[in-house]
């Protein structure tokens, strides 16, 4: 696997990947990979004879300056990962590399009032960012991002759309632990008993898709999910919304839209987690 | 001379081109074309094989509509002036082409606190979402601005930098009349006696520069300008500024920057212009 840490030699690999016709799939992740990051290698290279991964986390999408520093990061993991999983390049620039001004600011409407965007003051600015840079670097045919976070997701198909970036995008199904927990880099920071406590996240997204299909009201399992987690020490429920997966309204009956969402975000103890899933 | 109204057959056109390792320049305009639009295209044709120019009165940039409106469109005679001027292809998209959603919103800070920025809420998102949609259809090596539109130009370069475009910027000097007057679409509104009161905006600009070199203070060259447009009627000045080139903000005396700028707009009647000068 040829590994990059400077944009113009990637970019000189790639033009010439392109000018022999080849494509190329873009799978951007902040490293401290697992299964689900390794699915979305796969989806690319099911797609593409290029499939190239970055690896980079971005301090201006984190609004909180600990959980910047705790994010997991392991290199060397990632590298002999990627190389097993037969990724054919990696982008891991350093902080300067990445780093440009602070005049521009992206925001997006009604997309970012509800969720992360409300809970993570400058979030999407800061994913936003990074991603058309890797886009513009890279300039791939198309960009791998996995469901688990679908605001993420709905924003940049946004930006996409919007700025008519030449990309395809492609969103890959959210991988699980045995017991239903998603995996994300997160959870390498729990210790066994919270990570035994994690599982609570995809239950009550379970238990509440299946009362909403029985007929109860989205009040109803909002406040079912609230005592749930307040009956449990460590646990915080930061949002359960159930949104339109389209425009990201929060829906007061699961009527008003055709393919609603539900989506969580929740505290245990430091380690801050998400999770979704389609109604 | 090529002409394409779709995305799709353009791109095609440019990646033959591309995969030929041929070179492509793009001029952005809004049509209505003149000689300070054919320096751009013979700047382009100097450093590329392929030059593209694109015509689309962008209405998200017109924060007053009946300006939009108003704007000059003679789109015939605009291709005879490029056919003539050896471009190799124009791209003239309709309304529909280039419409997407409202979503995402861009800003940059100090850099549109002042002039443009200031008097036309909402103009530099409008101008930079077109300029990101045409480098995205277009992905010139470089794209070609008038020195005119300064402030547009350092925003483009910014948003370049700040989002790792792969296209190089070149800003081409302004060209004017035998009298002074910057060149502008605008001033195909002009009647004949408009036509000549317009030559006080670069005739204060110049008035001004001079001033400042020999000493007068930035308040003193402001007040004189201010007088001299109150004694003509149909004259309104929007603002005489002295910036910093690079980052806009205004100065108190020229010494504070390397490299200050006069900038100027002023209402002839109902036709807003705009110029400036280096001091």
């Amino acid at each position: 696997m040829h590994i990059f840490k400077e944009i113009e030699p990637l970019r000189a690999f790639l033009d010439e990947k392109r000018k022999s016709g080849l494509s190329i799939g873009l799978v951007p992740t902040m490293g401290a990979l697992h299964a689900g990051h390794l699915s979305l290698i796969e989806a690319s290279k099911r797609d593409n004879s290029i499939t190239i991964c970055s690896i980079f986390v971005n301090p201006i999408q984190f609004n909180n300056p600990k959980d910047f520093q705790a994010y997991p990061r392991f290199l060397e993991k990632d590298i002999a990962l990627l190389t097993q999983a037969g990724c054919s390049a990696l982008f891991c620039p350093e902080d300067y590399t990445m780093q440009t001004g602070a005049y521009l600011q992206v925001s997006f409407g009604d997309l970012e009032k509800s969720m992360e965007g409300s809970f993570r003051p400058g979030h999407f600015n800061g994913v936003v960012k990074v991603v058309a840079k890797l886009f513009h670097i890279v300039e791939p045919d198309t960009a791998y991002f996995g469901q688990k976070d679908w605001q993420q997701f709905v924003i940049i198909r946004t930006l996409v759309e919007e700025l008519k970036f030449n990309v395809k995008l492609s969103v890959v199904e959210t991988v699980r632990e045995a017991d239903g927990l998603a995996l994300s880099s997160r959870n390498q920071r729990l210790t066994d008993s919270q990570r035994k406590q994690a599982v609570v996240l995809s239950a009550t997204l379970n238990e509440s898709r299946q009362k909403l299909l029985a007929g109860d009201s989205i009040a109803g399992i909002k406040g079912l999910a609230r005592n749930k987690f307040e009956a449990q020490a460590g646990l915080a429920l930061e949002y359960l919304e159930v949104v339109n997966s389209e425009n990201l309204l929060p829906l007061k009956s699961v009527e008003e839209a055709d393919r609603p969402i539900l989506c969580i975000a929740a505290f245990v103890d430091e380690v801050r987690l998400i999770d979704n899933m389609f109604l």
